[in-house]
């Protein structure tokens, strides 16, 4: 990845890799997910908490990686799904089948996940035949013949919980890398005349994840989900390959939204709202029927009532939006609240920042803030007050009262005539 | 489609699905179209009017569907076409042909369109001898050899006029469903001695829009014909794929669009313009030679004239912006002109609306209104006339004149030191 | 094209076509490169300098084309690469392929670039054999059989320096075009008792680009390159075919991109950048730890520090940023330096322009500009100092100082409710 950040960190969907794939095993409510990391791994610890996490000191193979979760595994009675951090787009579905297969009437040791990608490469092969899965071959050791197989092998495992201990145990290293390979297991159950068996998975689950590129593809078939999902509970998206989701992104239904929209974390948009183009919204509420965009951006904490209105270059923090107000160009409301029905001319700037402290603009319902206002937080214009375009608004105003705060106009004439001559001139002498 | 709004309405490049259906068929010059719905359908009947809607009242099948149709089509001389609103993508061409065939030497009382999709699924299928279209086998009815055969029954027709309601009245509804299907009048003008024949569309045509999805693909086709459309025109798309057109957007030659551009309906662009990324144009005329972008609003009834420029973050709406005229930054210039020549500094507003009433603000030829100014309309700069920068101009400004509306400028020496300084404390304190 | 510049001027990734080719062909060190233009190109002629350009000066063919550039090529010792301006995505690695083979022990007089596109269309074939390549094929000549081979001719050919004249000479026009065909060299060649050979190349380095909708294809083979190139780089892009790259963008480690982003010519990235969605870059340099985005633009000559921040709706042109400092919010910094840590608040604006000069805006290290400010240059606020929010600021600013220029605020109790009672008999009146 050429990265400073564990693999397993890599974002998908805005969250990582790692914690994707511990929210699918979630729906299966296990017992017990440990997480078997390297060393200097703790941001992983961090991530994955609860969940505890054993530290794989050396880098001595798969069945070795399992071995070091044993004691925060302790005693329980069932299966074991092994799984791999690097391979976050499996379902839940996939597991349940390989479960399924694990319980089922053969009563496998083993159930391995195999797969037929467009191009096996160097994948080990899965040699299946009447009595189950014999045995997993890893590429270097195949004939030409099992090279043909397309049916690979994703290291993904079901095992039977009180067969795995025993199996493991037995694992050596006494191959060409001196790694214990958990492929192993399989030959051991088999000589224990234990059936092993497989499952079939499709590709596009067991995409596993290398390097940038590969992220970008993982990143782009959870869009395809997550895009899906938007269009199946009833939003139109018009270019749905322009439009990116968070994870926990929630769209209501009869929503519109435009190409060129990303989602951060955290939004949450109701029914009947409009999202023109480019816009960028996170760790927001959008309620039903606002409009926004384009060039709309919510940033966390804004909060935009029913029937609102968001409009170009217009940026929302931390404030809240009531109900039937406008913010229509060109602004920046953080830290306030704008009353229902209040209308936010073009250009307004809540100043809500002296350098050191964050302080509140509180907007009353029905005002009207006249274009290109600065109101110099903390301030407070009353229900149904106006304020004068172009004022600087330092002191609350009254409900119901105009306030102005501006310069007064003064002209000098023929000032720019003269300007533009003496201009032209000097420009005259330079050429 | 888990929506309110009737699924004909659901837009296509801005426009109801079944307003393209109609343009396609207009295209053909008929006598006549009239459209059936269904009940609680008003919005339809306003959108096709002044063709007529004639009300399905109850869903008993397509055999039904065209039967209401009856009196609204009246006497006629000529072929029919039946054609489906979810089907929005056939185009002239391939209707052309089927009305050619229907007209042909082998005079077909009816001429199906069929079509080989990649996956035929649960389609109809067509039976085709040397004698013509022999039958339309439903998919459940289909023998495993007729399921082998890729041509699918469109549900399209051409039918002669002459025999169609003779084959109609005849259709009964003695199957499983109860419903009268149009599909039975093939095997009645068989039955009469009559000729059926088929012509092939092809599968990007005949898509059907029945989810969210569906809709997002036919989407994707009408853009991919628009794009090309503006390319073969002399217009330099540099990713097709991130602009978006509306049905109606006309670009002129040496057009060049940059990635990540949004038409709405209604825009008209010369010759000679570049269109930076992110701008998001509707209702709007740019003439030849403008400079546009990146991050440019332009709403309608914004008509910007020859060479001029409009910049980053300016939204521009029902006003004329003069040739030569610029717009560089962060503006919002609404009700307005802007004269020849004119230079509007960044973050300029006009103030055009006072919770009531829009008025109107008009900058001359060549003034040059300075940054951060407001103009609190109605209120009218003169030619050649300067605006000091941060005036918030209330007052009409002569000619050649400059207007300055600003506070002056004090300062407390020290005090950002001694406000640091008494921060710094406080936080030393809670710490 | 339908375009009023040369074909091979139009841009690839912000570059003309025939700049990458010069690229490319400059990466194997030749000891020249004459570039054959037609009749009224001097732009063309501009763009290759210093390489010389010689004038085709009638359309008389391929053949015809390279013996212009006799003279202009010289006396010289080696290989000639025949290579094609509107076939501008051939990669070094297959010209070395040619180059190898041309010096390889068969000793070819003439290698040719042959290709297996996708659709052959009417493409020539290379007819090939065991004494090599036997000949090239025009397409309305080839027999059926011929026409089957996939095999097609690219036009790209390696020629033995000593026998190109000797070849070029004799190629004549007794064709039905009336035009001298490069091709027929293979032929002259072969009669010679010279060999001839030919090398594959890869469909897709191969594209030419004879209409607009063929740039679009070569434009998306190119940012395919760049964005891979990123990645491997060690750059996250999320979402890559969202991102927009020239051919000179410069990204760093660690770097994360978001979607909808758009880099112009000139940008320089350093590592740990994180860049949101909607920025748009040309010419400016961006050190290692910014936070750019959403909906930022940066403009020639901005130069951002190490860790500064800039956010939405800012605009930055000809001004350095210095680290730490902070502009996070709709305004346009030009012709400035804002200093290390110091914040710029929300709608400020740098008056750079008064139609004539361009002035500069100086911001001392760890000030505070506060929201809504017009910073009227040429201007200085010195270190440390605090800028009312609002103000208008047209003279120095002390260090430490606080400067406020604003009007002060009054206040008419009771207008706003008077206003509206009088708009709403307005209407009353209208209705």
């Amino acid at each position: 990845m050429k990265s400073s950040l564990p693999k397993v960190m890599h974002p998908l969907a805005g969250r990582p890799m790692v914690s994707h794939l511990l929210d699918t095993v979630s729906g299966l409510a296990p017992d017990r997910m440990v997480v078997v990391v390297g060393p200097d791994m703790e941001v992983v610890s961090k991530t994955v908490a609860p969940h505890p996490t054993v530290i794989q000191a050396d880098r001595l193979g798969t069945g070795h990686a399992v071995l070091q979760a044993k004691s925060a595994l302790g005693e329980f009675d069932g299966d074991v799904l092994v799984l791999y951090g690097d391979t976050p787009l499996i379902t839940q579905a996939t597991l349940e089948r390989m479960l399924a297969e694990r319980r089922g009437p053969r009563d496998p040791a083993v159930v391995v996940l195999g797969f037929k990608p467009d191009d096996p490469g160097h994948y080990g092969r899965l040699v299946v035949g009447a009595e189950g899965l014999k045995a997993i071959v890893e590429y270097r050791d195949a004939t030409p013949d099992q090279r043909e197989n397309p049916l690979c092998n994703s290291g993904v495992m079901a095992i039977d919980g009180n067969r795995l201990w025993s199996l493991i145990e037995r694992v050596d290293n006494k191959n060409s890398k001196g790694e214990y390979y958990l492929t192993d297991i399989v030959a051991l159950a088999r000589a224990d005349g234990a059936t092993c068996t497989h499952v079939e998975g499709e590709p596009s689950e067991l995409l596993g994840v290398n390097a940038r590129s590969e992220l970008a593809v993982a990143e782009s078939l959870v869009q395809a989900r997550l895009r899906l999902a938007a269009m199946d509970n009833g939003a139109t998206l018009i270019d749905p390959s322009t439009v990116w989701f968070s994870w926990d992104t929630r769209i209501g239904r009869d929503v519109t939204i435009w190409p060129h929209v990303v989602f951060g974390p955290g939004v949450t948009v109701g029914d009947n709202v409009e999202i023109k183009g480019f816009c960028h919204f996170e760790g927001c509420t959008v309620e039903a029927g606002v409009a926004a965009g384009p060039f709309s951006r919510l940033r966390p904490g804004a909060e935009i009532g029913e029937g609102a209105h968001i409009g170009n270059f217009v940026e929302v923090k931390k404030a809240t939006v009531e109900a039937g107000a406008k913010i229509n160009h060109l602004a920046y409301v953080g830290d306030a609240r704008v009353g229902a029905g209040a209308n936010v001319g073009a250009g307004t700037i809540t100043c809500n920042y002296d350098g050191f402290n964050k302080s509140f603009t509180d907007i009353g319902a029905g005002a009207f803030i006249g274009s290109n206002t600065s109101l110099v937080a903390p301030v407070k214009v009353g229900d149904g007050a106006v304020v004068g375009a172009g004022s600087v608004i330092t002191k609350e105003v009254t409900p119901g009262a105009l306030a102005v705060a501006r310069g007064s106009q003064m002209e000098l004439k023929g000032w720019a005539e003269r300007f533009r001559a003496q201009q032209a001139a000097k420009k005259a002498k330079k050429d």
